[in-house]
C-alpha cells in the first residue's frame, strides 16, 4: 500500500462491465429510439401500471411515522418469508429475514456477514459482472469455478477443486444470468453433498449464497429448486427488481435458512451490518407498497415470445444459440473469436449487446430479452448482415 | 482472528445505541400515544403533506426508464450542487456529487473513498452515535477528541493533539447533534489551518467529512457556515431526512469540494464506489421529486417554540440546560452523575430520553425536539418529579 498514493481508489475501479458502458458509444444513446438496445436488463417498455398505482396508493400516510425510520419492517418480512416458503418449501422466518436495498444490498449483506478478510468465496463462470466488485469491497476474494462447457451446468468436481481452506461460500445463481440455465434440484444436491463434506474436513460452514433474483422469471411454466431445499448454510437473496422490471425502486431481502447452525449469531447481526454498510434498507414506501407489488410481474408470455422469435431467427441466420429456460438473456456465440470486436461491429449499425468477455466467457455475446418488439424485429437484418460482414457464414456453408 | 468462530459477527455488533434502544421498554412502547417520546429524531407529528403531494406526483412515469437503473441523476446532482453552492458560496459541481441513501450512505461512502484500512478518523465528542460503526465497517479507526467542556465548540488543540501519522480525516458536524452547537466561521478557520498544516507535516491530505444534515434546522435565523468555506480537502454530507423529517425515503448527497486537490480521482471513484458498497443509491422516485421534496422543511418555528417551552421549564424546575442554535436536541445535566439511571427513572414515568453515556458524554441525556406538543406538556411534571425524586433539587437549593 503506497501511503502517498492520494486516491487509495485501486480497488474501487469500475468493474470492466462499467467501464466498457461508459467508454461505448451506447452511453450516449442510451435512450435514443433509433437504437436496438440490448445491453442491460433495462425498460425498454413503459413501467407496469400497477407499480405506479402502488407508489400512489401508498404514499398516503396512516401514521405519524409513515416515513420514520424503517429497519426491516414486519409487514415486509411476513411476505418474504411466506412468498419464500411457498417457492421452496422451507419454512423461513420472518425474523431470518432482512429487508436490503435490492439484490446488491441483500448480496453485500451477505458478504459483511460471512466474510472474513482473506476469506474465498467461488463463483460459478460465466457469472454476473458485479459479484467480483461486492467480494472486493467486502474483503473477500473471488474464486472462478467455470460451468460445464457443454452443459452449462454446475460442475460439481471443479466447484470442489476450488474449494480450499479459506473457502467461506459459493454463489449460486438460478436462474442463471447470463446462460439461462436453470440447475436441477439432482445437481443441487450433488453440490451440497461435496460442499457439506468439504466444511466438515474444513471444520467451518460454506455457505451458500443463493442469488434467486430470477426465481419468478422462467419460460415454459419452468419452477426452479433452491438449494435451500438441499442445503441448510443457504442465504437466499432475492430482488423484486426484475420481476417488477423496476432496478430503480429497489427492494430485496437476504433470507437465512431456518436450520443453519449460527442461525441465531448471524440474525442477530443482521441490522448493525445493514446500518455500518450505509443504512442498507428499502425506502418505507416500497416496504408499505410490497404487498400491492408482490403479486405483479413482467408478461412471461411476451418475455417468452420474444425469446423463441430471437432464437430461432438468430440459429436460422446461422448463429449458434441456446433457448434460455429462465432469466432475460440470451448468450449466442460470436461468429468470430474476439467478441469485443464483433459486439463493436453490432455497436456500428446501433446494436448494443454485451461482449463475453466481460463475464468471463469470450467467444459469445449476451442479449437483454428486455429490448423491446420493435428493437428485435429492427435487429435482425442487422444480426444478419454483421455475420456476412464476419464472413463466418460462409465458413459455416464451407464446413 | 480464531477462524473457526462461526459467527465472525464481533466486529459487527450493534453500537451501543441500538443496544440500548432494543432492551429499553422503549422497543415495545414505540409508537404508544401515551408515551413522550423524545428518543430520537423521529416524526411524531404525521408527515408533511407536501411530500406525499411530491411521491404521488412523481409516481406517473414519463418515460420508459423511469424507475430503471438509476445512479446519480443529473437533475438531481444539478439540484444538489446549486443549493450547496448557494449555501456555503462555493461552487459545487453536478459531476462531483453523488446521490446516495441518505447521510449514512453519503458517511459510508466518503469513507470508502479516502479510508485506508488502518487509518484514523477524528470524531469530535459527543457525537452522532453511529460515525463510529461506519468508520470501523469501512476499516477505519475512530479517534475520539472531546469539545470544550465549557462553551462545546471544537478544541482545536484537542483535535491537533489527536493528529497522527495515520490521520485521513476529521468529521465535523454542525449545527452539532447532540449538543446543537453551530461552529463559527473562525472556530472552522482555526481548525482548518490547524489540520492543514497537519497534513503538510504527514505529506498527506487530512480530510474535513463535513455533516451538514441539520444546516436547515436552525434558530433565530442562524446560518451555519460549511468548513467547505474554509478548507478545499472537505466532503460534504447532507440528507434531506432531517429536513423534511421522513428519515424512512432516504435520500442525501456526498459532494466534493471543486478545490480538493484529488478531485478527479475521487470523482472517478464514486459511482464503482456506490455499487460495491451495495448500491448506495435513492430510489428513483425520490430523485425524480427532489425538486417538489427541497423547498419543503418542517415547521422551524413550530421548532423553536418548543425548544423555548422546554429549555425555560426545564430550567426553571432546576436543570441544567442550554439553548441549542441549532438541529433538533436539548442537552441538559442529568441530575444525578449516573445518566443510565436517570434515563430508567424517566422511563419508568413513560418518558424516554437517551442517556448521554451512549455517545462519550456521561452525566447528561439528549431529549428530542421532534416530540409533540402534548408529549411535551405531559412531561414537564414528570421531569420536575424525577428530579424531586433524585434529590437533586434539594442540594440545588441548599447550594
Amino acid at each position: 500500500m503506497n501511503d502517498n498514493d492520494p486516491t487509495t481508489t485501486r480497488s474501487r475501479e469500475l468493474p470492466p462491465l462499467s467501464r466498457f458502458l461508459a467508454e461505448s458509444t451506447w452511453a450516449a444513446r442510451r435512450g435514443d429510439r433509433d437504437i436496438m438496445d440490448f445491453m442491460l436488463a433495462s425498460p425498454q417498455e413503459m413501467p407496469l401500471p400497477g407499480v405506479t398505482a402502488a407508489l400512489k396508493y401508498w404514499s398516503d400516510p396512516l401514521t405519524k411515522d409513515w416515513f420514520g425510520y424503517k429497519g426491516s419492517e414486519e409487514p415486509a418480512r411476513e411476505l418474504s418469508a411466506r412468498t419464500l416458503h411457498e417457492r421452496t418449501g422451507v419454512p423461513f422466518k420472518p425474523d431470518d429475514i432482512a429487508m436490503t436495498n435490492g439484490a446488491f444490498g441483500a448480496l453485500a449483506l451477505a458478504f459483511r456477514l460471512i466474510g472474513q478478510p482473506g476469506a474465498e468465496v467461488i463463483v460459478n463462470t460465466p457469472a454476473w459482472s458485479f459479484y467480483e466488485p461486492l467480494l472486493l469491497a467486502a474483503g473477500l476474494t473471488p474464486v472462478k469455478a467455470p460451468v460445464d462447457a457443454t452443459t452449462l451446468d454446475i460442475d460439481v468436481a471443479g466447484v470442489l477443486a476450488a474449494v480450499g481452506a479459506a473457502t467461506r461460500a459459493v454463489i449460486i445463481n438460478s436462474p442463471n444470468n447470463p446462460t439461462g440455465r436453470i440447475y436441477t434440484t439432482a445437481t443441487l444436491r450433488r453440490l451440497a453433498n461435496a460442499i457439506g463434506e468439504a466444511a466438515r474436513c474444513n471444520g467451518r460452514p460454506i455457505y451458500i449464497v443463493s442469488d434467486e433474483v430470477f426465481a419468478r422469471l422462467t419460460f415454459d411454466g419452468a419452477r426452479p429448486s433452491s438449494p435451500a431445499e438441499v442445503y441448510a448454510n443457504t442465504l437466499v437473496v432475492y430482488s423484486w427488481g426484475k420481476q417488477l422490471m423496476a432496478p430503480g425502486q429497489r427492494i430485496g431481502y437476504l433470507a437465512l435458512h431456518p436450520e443453519m447452525p449460527d442461525l441465531e449469531a448471524l440474525r442477530d447481526a443482521l441490522f448493525a451490518a445493514q446500518l455500518a454498510g450505509g443504512f442498507n434498507v428499502p425506502s418505507a414506501l416500497m416496504q408499505h407498497a410490497l404487498p400491492d407489488l408482490d403479486p405483479l410481474t413482467i408478461d412471461l408470455e411476451h418475455l417468452q415470445r420474444k425469446r423463441d422469435r430471437l432464437v430461432s431467427t438468430l440459429g436460422s441466420i446461422g448463429y449458434d444459440v441456446r433457448s434460455p429456460e429462465g432469466a432475460v438473456y440470451l448468450l449466442p456465440r460470436a461468429p468470430i473469436a474476439d467478441d469485443m470486436t464483433f459486439a463493436g461491429l453490432l455497436a456500428d449499425r446501433d446494436l448494443f449487446v454485451l461482449p463475453g468477455s466481460l463475464f468471463d466467457y469470450p467467444g459469445h455475446f449476451r442479449l437483454s430479452l428486455t429490448a423491446s418488439d420493435d428493437m428485435i424485429e429492427r435487429s435482425l437484418p442487422h444480426f444478419e448482415a454483421a455475420l456476412r460482414e464476419t464472413g463466418a457464414d460462409q465458413a459455416a456453408i464451407a464446413s
